[in-house]
């Protein structure tokens, strides 16, 4: 049952049964699982490559969103492929699911170093594919992103984050955790903190010297208040527009606590003040049309916090889904 | 214990004991139920009659909206029949509660049958009430409209519908579930696609299919983005205007699902980037206020999955009493 | 995709990726889906087979057990192959999963007689195997058995039930519900009276007039309180010694609603007073050791109504374990 | 609506529609609410009398426990009026439901008159009538004793308490709380000390001062321990036995926090380490059948704190409908 | 371990261990609780003060709206004091809590008397402070003005409030409850009911009577349709701007059921269509930069019913967060 | 506020307000903090030291364990710390609360390191205390005994372990986890295979492989059937008679997963079938009273996953108090 990627990627832990036909109205029918009889040449032109990052142990509080990406597969039952307001449907595209990077129990460098790894691997092979990681905490994103730069070293990378918080702490004093992937990766050298875009800050949710650290850096942000006086949409796109002049490559994170905790229960670091799940797929869908918006993540959410309806796990769906929406765009557009 | 309605309609499994003056300030002191002491003539005149609909065996997936009649009857108790905002207090109207349509547990073509011919009765006997079903699934809906055209077979009938999804499955794969509705109503010739009004489609929930036979059908469609621009109250004015130029009656459904599932945890359907409270509540009172709506409905909402608070059946409810504020801003502004 | 069981029988919904050796050492590892690729004449002698029945809009109160299957699957993944009690590795036997019987969503007579065909054709192809049925409402068991018996016409049936209640409800008032299994039987001459044994009766849930049909028809039934002064063992011994006298088959029906409700939240009709988990896994462990139970079923399991950590769906589970423990042990010592 | 007990007690806030024929097998359909028509010289002679007592501001702890009156009464659907354990029909039997006391919101000396007054009125015309009190905290058990002394001021009474703690809190620190009612009635000379029988003290829930004020007033107790040891039937006969040979009427009150927390999820102040369900059903039988034990009460059960399922409602329930069993069995025994 | 406050005001029943260098960048490291070694000469000069109110056996419904003042504290840690949306650190102010007023279980007058000197006794000391009441249900709000009056009594109060209700029943019918505190006030003439104004009230939840009432004492309110169409800012800096050309002081109290039911599920009385958490965050603000705002209470939130990740106990402390930035704010600008 | 065990051991987040006297009858007011006055040499006798060790980013499963150090201190609340059914007062013992373990958020080695140290320190310097360890998951163990080892090197170690589990998983696979902690004990030469006795393994929860490693190293182990047919009392008393023939020092590890999940439910990986709280505690007081038995710890209870009422977390408490009323009761003995 291994595919091609493996041992570097295992295969998602269950897959769909899929229709006779081979293609059915529903996104769990649609997305295809890469197992031992995908091709590698084949798949190589896919539109989008989804990589599940199952790892919440780097997280600064207790987290189950190791938990997510499966939840994330099991939603997709809930979605048709269908987007009647833009009037696309995606299954026009290729989507594949490459799998989950496997993670150690306890030795959280190697699951970090297996991120990199995996991150390498799919945008080395995958050379023009839209790479969707699922998290998984936020600590995944410094490792993704250096798994991106490991694979494409010459293209500069940008960043463009939705977030409550600046993830820009300390690594000294708790290594690489979920509070600290945007230095990381300033400290690394891989992206530049003058190319670093965080929309959605606000409340009492960061400290002061996080600040200092963020405008030393130059690292770029428009709290949730700047942001809805200038609106969602032009914020994103002057952020686009910024970056894009500056670097070849924009990778959107998406940090789910950048939601009010009404919209997302399943987010504990989610905060009252925070955006409307209007705001955040309108910020994800300007960005998803962006070409240079080559990979994103979506990372935070707990499953196991989730309603009884499961709430936010359909959201951190939905916010895939717009993402995509997004891409199928720009691909009408540029036709 | 049996009321005129009876065996055609059974009575509210309960009843709230009524104040000595026979007059309270909360809902549950005003609204009446029929029973066997209920004079026939004389309660003609109500302005509106409530009907239960106690009906979710029907619904594609498991559902305990079956259990919405008696919650809305138990949340009553939660309400005053005085609305500030609009100044109006809705105890000067008499409003009947004609209890639950009755139902069998293995033969669901019966239940249809039952709610086809306790909204023909009702329809009949309460020639100029309003009546409001409270269901109950989707599938009530095509039910209570063919009640409703055998009772004024001359009148025609539009449709004005809250949903995130068309209903317009094929009837043909499953029968008439909760997802077919509107197109049972438009095969049986009860209700022209021309004559139905749907606001609120947005996301991933409806297949390209179903669009297509939604515009073959010429049924009305304003999706949620759209109506956000337009604004509720203008795109539900303007509905109400085509279609008071081309119906005499207009059925408004409201299918809870169109909400955000932020607002509406206890609606299993209900989707990320819905409605609003506020939206919904002021597209209701809008349509309550136009004369041609002489039937609602209210459908899909589980009490099993709601919040500990009740908060999707407080919301229910909410709608309901805020259709019957339009109704009587209406009957005064006709004065 | 499809098995040979197609279109009687639908394959399980989803499929878990296993392990390269083809055996590890959990649950989710070892029991085979029926795929297309699994032969016919190979597959026959399998020690179980499992049937997925996700009906539950013929209950009488809204019931999620449809969900059932689907979880139990899910839960598999918590449970090793090996008991450590008995000493007894369940993966020695073969254990195949037949997939679900598929349903429709208005017509419950075609559920059913979908259900009828599926044991059937079950019980035909795999003659000597273990059938589990995996409900479901405890009206699949009326199905069950008369398409056993349709496959077997000449064995004479009897029933093992562990029930909170006698299911002997009249079925001219709603159908075959889930209040009428055993009397369904009775009437349909599939199962005399007289074999038919009822272990957990107890408290306010039965009324009198179905204790006397109970003994107009010989039904034999021990209370909870009887049972536990007898013992769980030697009652259900006692069962089995005289049903193995007068029938070829045993059928072990297992209501979860005999559980007293702390040890079974998920199961809407659990009461309390009722059995523990400890008694129920006894008398199952038993029942699984005589040769003459060649099928049982699991019914009236909500996964929507169970704890966060899924207490209830496990103890379904553990349930089917136990069973499997009670075959295997009957084989090791036939040997 | 009012009836002949009105003010002093309140109608029940709703009731039941009730079957044409008067009868049915359900136990909502069977107890009968005092209304405006009931006769009181006819109803005198009812073998019981139910009496809701909505308090529960006097509570230590912040409680709902004043919810449980009218969640009790809706529970009474769940169950049937026939126990098939003791082949016994319930319905064969009157119980009437008096209503509810009158609670003042912020004068809670006033409530605890208004339940002494309406204790007094109750066993007053209901001479003969075991009366159940339907709690509320437990400081209403001082009261309702009160009101039956009052009553009857001739008949010495004897208390016999299923509970975790003494509730012999001295008054003179926060009055009459739930954590006193023993204490009130000791101190108020109303029942001595020696006279009362608390069955099921266990665990860390208890302060030495408070057993060594039961040892200075001679207040006999079993902890849990020795009431396991001795068995619970051979417990309950000891005390009853001891009981009738010194007092005219003995009062059961059933603390539900005397239960294991497992088995009683919706009672606060239920602990790890109490009684089963198995144990405290049994020990009520037995109370139920003795002729001195003449009133009962049931308290401290917050049904907020409830499971979805309402276990330990339902479980408030079954003690009830067990107490009348006993009630039902001795008058059998007596004829 | 007793503070000078002692015995008029207990010392929290918790206190958190602060950093070795007495500061750190969470509130709980931040907010010093008095204690038997503050000076209370020093301490005077705190810009603002705390203090717990226990109480909701007041409330007419049963609430555990008591426990927040406790939840309030634990929350400290999820919040920074540095607010970046407004670049103010509000570690640079002094705020004490001064603990709980101590409460009678059963005597609600002496727990409302509690809290007159408890507020009496902290206005004294604390002259120029903020004072910040942490409810407990509404009718603390009754207690804490009448004790700023008798501490200040010169000083003419007006009120701002945001409800969803009123607040103007009759003492008369159950004293004075969570329903009465404003009339509680124009009936004590400690505030006149022209100095009221009221924003927030909407929907179903308010009787005519009221009204009438309030119109008669010129009680100032704006609905919430009013206030949105207005705008939130507006609407509040209108009522401020009136009563600080008519009163010395202003209290906000902020009754925490003015939210819809969506953003505080720990609020009972919330109700569907109530404000967003940004209006009412914007509105706290607004007034906290009042200097006349001297002292504030946020009542009837109960933790009891709030979510997994409690989200309405971290509203709470984020609307009390948001009006200390208000106050800051005010004090920078004074500079 | 820091004590003289800083930095090896952070003193607890939060102190508990004492009363003036200094002695209460609640456990929060009895057990004391080491704090910055704390004398060390007085201290040192104390009878019981407690020590918080809050890791959990080394289970296999996500877990929340890490919080119940916390969740423990918060629940000491609701015990007194007089036990009726002993007549011990556990406040004539000295109890003091070391605070807890630091953590590392990314290195869990560092983590394990830590553990290691601070038992040692509190092993050495508490020479003759009873330590107990509040985890935390399973992995600490090792690193308890370890410490223990280190401290007192002479010291022979057994081990009494309550488990459903081995926990006897190769470490080469994922380092220390959850699942290893007595493998590794055995294979770093600390405690043999043949002084381990582990009570209550049942179900389907261990591999065959784990098994014979067991009874390759001499594991002893009592099924929880077997224990069941021998008698808790007695199973547990056989095991310390002979290990106490073997070893100087018992240490007792009580993994919470072997409860039943009807009891355990914030366990996630307890399981059907498990042990009852009532033979749980049995089993420790046993071997609390035993005097060889000098350290034990509490694992693998997440209160996230815990009911409204904290069920588990006040049965993990208790199984603390009555850890210590064993000690207690042994003292006592001695005298």
């Amino acid at each position: 049952m291994k595919s091609f990627l493996y041992p570097t990627i295992n295969p998602p832990s269950f897959t769909w049964v899929r229709p006779e036909s081979g293609k059915g109205s529903k996104v769990h029918e649609w997305i295809q699982p890469i197992t031992a009889s995908t091709d590698p040449e084949e798949s190589k032109n896919a539109e989008v490559v989804v990589l599940g990052v199952p790892l919440s142990r780097s997280s600064i509080s207790a987290s189950g969103a190791s938990e997510f990406p499966e939840a994330f597969r099991r939603s997709w039952r809930s979605f048709t492929t269908y987007n009647l307001e833009d009037d696309v449907d995606l299954s026009e595209m290729t989507v594949l699911d490459a799998g989950d990077v496997p993670m150690h129990v306890t030795d959280i460098g190697k699951c970090h170093d297996n991120i990199i790894q995996a991150s390498a691997l799919v945008h080395s092979h995958f050379q023009s594919s839209k790479v969707c990681g699922i998290g998984g905490d936020h600590s995944i994103t410094a490792m993704m992103v250096k798994g991106l730069h490991e694979a494409k070293p010459t293209e500069k990378i940008g960043i463009l984050q939705f977030d409550t918080h600046f993830d820009l702490r300390d690594m000294s004093d708790n290594g690489p955790s979920n509070g600290t992937p945007m230095r990381n990766l300033i400290e690394s050298g891989v992206v530049e903190g003058s190319n670093m875009y965080n929309i959605g800050l606000h409340g009492f949710f960061n400290t002061k010297d996080l600040k200092q650290y963020a405008d030393e850096k130059g690292v770029n942000y428009f709290t949730l208040r700047e942001t809805r006086k200038k609106g969602i949409e032009a914020t994103v796109l002057q952020c686009l527009e910024e970056l894009s002049s500056k670097v070849d490559t924009i990778y959107l994170t998406v940090d789910m606590d950048v939601l009010d905790i009404a919209y997302a229960p399943g987010v504990p670091a989610s905060t009252p003040g925070g955006m409307t799940t209007e705001e955040l797929l309108e910020g994800v869908l300007v960005a998803g049309k962006h070409p240079k918006v080559k990979a994103m993540d979506i990372v935070c959410l707990d499953p196991f916090k989730d309603t009884l309806v499961q709430q936010t796990v359909k959201l951190g769906t939905h916010v895939f889904l717009t993402f995509l929406t997004g891409v199928m765009l720009r691909q009408g557009a540029s036709i």
